[in-house]
């Protein structure tokens, strides 16, 4: 592999904590760019923030990443939060559960930033994009507005799930020159298919919205895409749905926990 | 830079041409993924395609990544089609003329995969995601039920410029828990903004479909993001149309084209 060293970043002013809030991919190491290879050994604290909603094997995997990625001569260190599950469980007030759950993430972030020395370089390692359902660049603005900390924000965009899944199945995510909607499990379960729209991925559905919906759709699923533990399913959903939900009990009873995320089409009239 | 060699690929039961369909980002080098970087170096044939549709340079841009890229010790060599341009000038039998280009690109790219040895393996580079309004896929599958020439396809995803985008902005694409919508300036320009989404990425836009939307609207607008002649423009859409029309038609004075992305979202009410 021959890989010339990129040229840093340009040097800044005035001396500034700087954030990075890097995707690290869906899973598979392979996902890793370059820019993020070269914003890990750029980073002074690996940021790991454990939300309790999925195994420790998930924040292992963010430190083996680290190691295996930051020359052993650079030396870096690490600062953990906990800040415990908010979970949906359908039965309470939901949204303000979420509420005093950000309220106290974005206390600890701002704990966390506020931690760095001023010249330092802090890192938040995010799975998948951080541009597309993930919380972090949202509560670091409300850190940053709440004004406590002074701090630059860069983002190094990942490989998302989305993307991840599409390439497995060998699939595009659209209908040449037709919408794609990207939307939530929750949100699908509630509404339905939305109107005008062939072609629909779903993430963060634990409430297996795929069961309620039309036979005639296309379904391309996949959990734990690129990881070892990987399933993948296509076909009508009405022909799959058993399979899909065996799959995902099987991973579940496996794992402890299931992460999938599926695309939907709307076969052509 | 500590960068591990990761292991090769399964090794496959029967000789068989091999394709790669790898994405190598939105324009930046970084965006390239350790995925890409091993599927380059495990390439005998480059396919280049020239669709006519933008400067010499983007071929150019593909065959330095190579260079540098590739280990200097692994031969391969490179395989190019010219396939001209279709432009949609709004003023012709638009379905037809696209279905005459897509004839030809279907023959054009049996003829670069039938030029494989039986177990050699071709790359196509795309930029952005292969997975996201890109054509290669689709192309493939349609080489693939031709039947006249057998061969495996794997696709390495990356960095689309949807990403690259929210990314340069620091901004999420969907608000959280809500879905996000990607579709063509073609169609934004003919439909406005769907019913029911309040966030919308607009891709392919040659309509400058942004001058006849609600004024407001905020947009995270960026042409050329991640490469040297980025320009990056956001807020309110009333107070930027004028800004980025004059960014967009400098772009294209200075570089002859232009390639931009936006975001689009309805205000909280």
């Amino acid at each position: 592999m021959s890989l010339n060293p990129l040229p840093p970043s340009p040097s800044r002013a005035a001396p500034r904590r700087r954030v990075l809030v890097v995707g690290i991919g869906a899973g598979d190491p392979e996902h890793l760019t370059l820019g993020a290879v070269r914003a890990l050994n750029e980073t002074d604290v690996v940021f790991l923030v454990d939300k309790g909603e999925t195994h420790t094997d998930l924040r292992q995997a963010r430190l083996d990443l680290c190691h295996r990625i930051i020359d052993p001569r650079h030396p870096w260190r690490v600062e953990e939060v906990e800040l415990g599950a908010v979970r949906d469980r359908g039965d309470g007030p939901y949204r303000a559960t979420v509420a005093a759950w950000r309220a106290a993430r974005v206390a600890a972030y701002g704990d966390l930033v506020g931690g760095l020395h001023e010249t330092e370089t802090g890192a938040f390692l995010v799975w998948g994009d951080p541009t597309l359902y993930d919380g972090t660049l949202d509560v670091l603005a409300e850190v940053r507005a709440a004004g406590d900390v002074a701090f630059d924000v860069e983002v190094v965009p990942g490989i998302s799930s989305v993307s991840a899944l599409a390439a497995r199945h060998g699939v595009t995510l659209n209908r040449p020159g037709e919408p794609v909607q990207i939307t939530t499990g929750r949100r699908l379960a509630r509404e339905g298919m939305p109107d005008g729209i062939d072609s629909v991925v779903v993430v963060l559905d634990t409430h297996e919205a795929w069961r309620q919906l039309d036979d005639d759709l296309d379904i391309w699923w996949g959990a734990f895409v690129g990881l070892p533990g990987e399933r993948l399913v296509t076909g009508r959903l009405g022909d799959q749905r058993t399979t899909i939900g065996h799959e995902r009990a099987a991973a579940r009873s496996r794992h402890g926990w299931v992460f999938d995320t599926y695309l939907l089409r709307r076969r052509a009239p």
